[in-house]
């Protein structure tokens, strides 16, 4: 099964939408974890073991483990996943983007070195940039498309000849670069009126979503403004409100019960045909 | 001195506008270095021994660290370059493009744990996406504007009302994005029209310039269309054409003139005012 099989099968079999993000800040851990010196792999793979039932995905940071030289620990986390939790995807959220031959080793990096089963990209240096992350047949690749933050309309929002840029790359990554059916798009949360647009351009096409949760984006909104006619379609992303919803040694516990509430806000909203 | 203040400095008093560019690619070291260890800084460090003479600037492309699981060596590589030749800025090549939090691991891992001078950063999240870096006042950063592969047309030369998407990302740059002055741009010696359109309108913002040599960029045509007045204002890149002058044990010294080469190539077509 390749990478969008499966996180499809698993917003169906599991019932839910939930990506779970992995961004550790060791100065948010829990005391009783800050002095270990695989706090952060300890910390995260506590977290999935508390949240896997609840993921469609989960999606590691990669500048969280490269600011603490954490790479080891990284590469430890996605073989815990898969081992203890294969049936859950693993999106490394990387937004990489070079040309060809440099784009070959980080290709390299994210599906030989970490094994991820996906990858965010950055689509602005056109779909040379990206091919060589699709020559992984059974991987996947989430382009940059419309993202939650302020600045994204900078440059996301000007018009292009008739339409935004954000809506040139949801076209492409639809049609003319989705040669292999590998593509999705990263989406906000935030603007739920673009997000909307988005899934009107884009078919059935995945998008993950960041931006609910601390970023403020709200989830009826979003599910409303996102889902197919299916009620799937996406994978929304929620990190610290999970991360750190407990403080104390439960706070796998609490991350866990924050979890399953966001799925069933999730849940409560989608489509039921 | 700020990280622009010192590739200035090194454009006039080691009159050279070439970047060396770090791009270690393990296949293609000499045969006596492969088994070691410490191969992929050992290489490197020899090439920058050999080369320092000529070089305005060093660029390690950290693509080519992470797919061999060779942070330290990365490390210790820009730990080298800062004792042996402290007068040669070091401009980690990373693309990096995130929202702000995020973004602020990216800072740090650029800045604090590799202690590079300057980064290369995507501009497609916006403004708020570069502020992380920013908030380093001696660093400085290059924002992908017009990419030498030929894949950089399908978005950068979109046009977004009277201006192609690369111009307004120049003069965003030169402008109401550049606070402090430590912003510069990368644009590819592969489209020379462009290169031209891009000095003209950012007055003298350094411009880092990758496509010479192995990519097939002309540098009669690379320092005609983007030096300054004064003959200055380009980090003229070259990677493989020096790294893999020689393929012997005697690489370095091929690499030393073929960077002297190169240098002298690149100065013969300056304006010496």
């Amino acid at each position: 099964m390749t990478f969008l099989d499966r996180l499809r099968a698993r917003w169906t079999d599991a019932d839910t939408l939930l990506c779970v993000g992995l961004d550790p800040d060791p100065s948010r851990f829990p005391a009783h974890l800050r002095d270990r010196d695989d706090a952060i792999l300890a910390f995260c793979a506590a977290i999935a073991d508390a949240t896997a039932e609840f993921a469609c995905a989960f999606k590691p940071q990669i500048a969280y483990f490269a600011a603490q030289r954490a790479e080891d620990q990284l590469e430890e986390l996605i073989a815990h996943l898969k081992r203890a939790h294969p049936q859950v995807p693993v999106i490394l959220d990387a937004k990489r983007g070079d040309i060809g031959a440099t784009a070959e080793q980080y290709a390299r990096e994210v599906f030989e070195r970490y094994g991820a089963d996906a990858v965010t990209l950055s689509p602005l240096m056109g779909f040379d940039s990206l091919a060589p992350y699709l020559a992984y047949p059974d991987r996947g690749a989430f382009l940059l498309c419309r993202t939650s933050n302020a600045g994204g309309s900078d440059l996301q929002m000007l018009d292009v000849g008739g339409e935004k840029l954000f809506e040139r790359v949801a076209r492409l990554a639809a049609g003319a670069w989705n040669s292999n059916g590998q593509l999705g798009l990263v989406v906000g949360a935030t603007y739920p009126a673009e997000l909307a647009r988005v899934r009107a351009l884009v078919g059935d096409l995945p998008l993950l979503v960041p931006g609910i949760g601390a970023q403020g984006g709200d989830i009826d909104a979003t599910v409303q403004a996102g889902q197919t006619a299916s009620g799937g379609g996406m994978a929304i992303n929620s990190s610290r409100a999970i991360l750190y919803a407990g403080q104390s040694e439960d706070f796998a516990q609490a991350a866990r019960l924050a979890a399953r509430a966001t799925r069933d806000a999730i849940n409560r909203c989608r489509l039921r045909p």
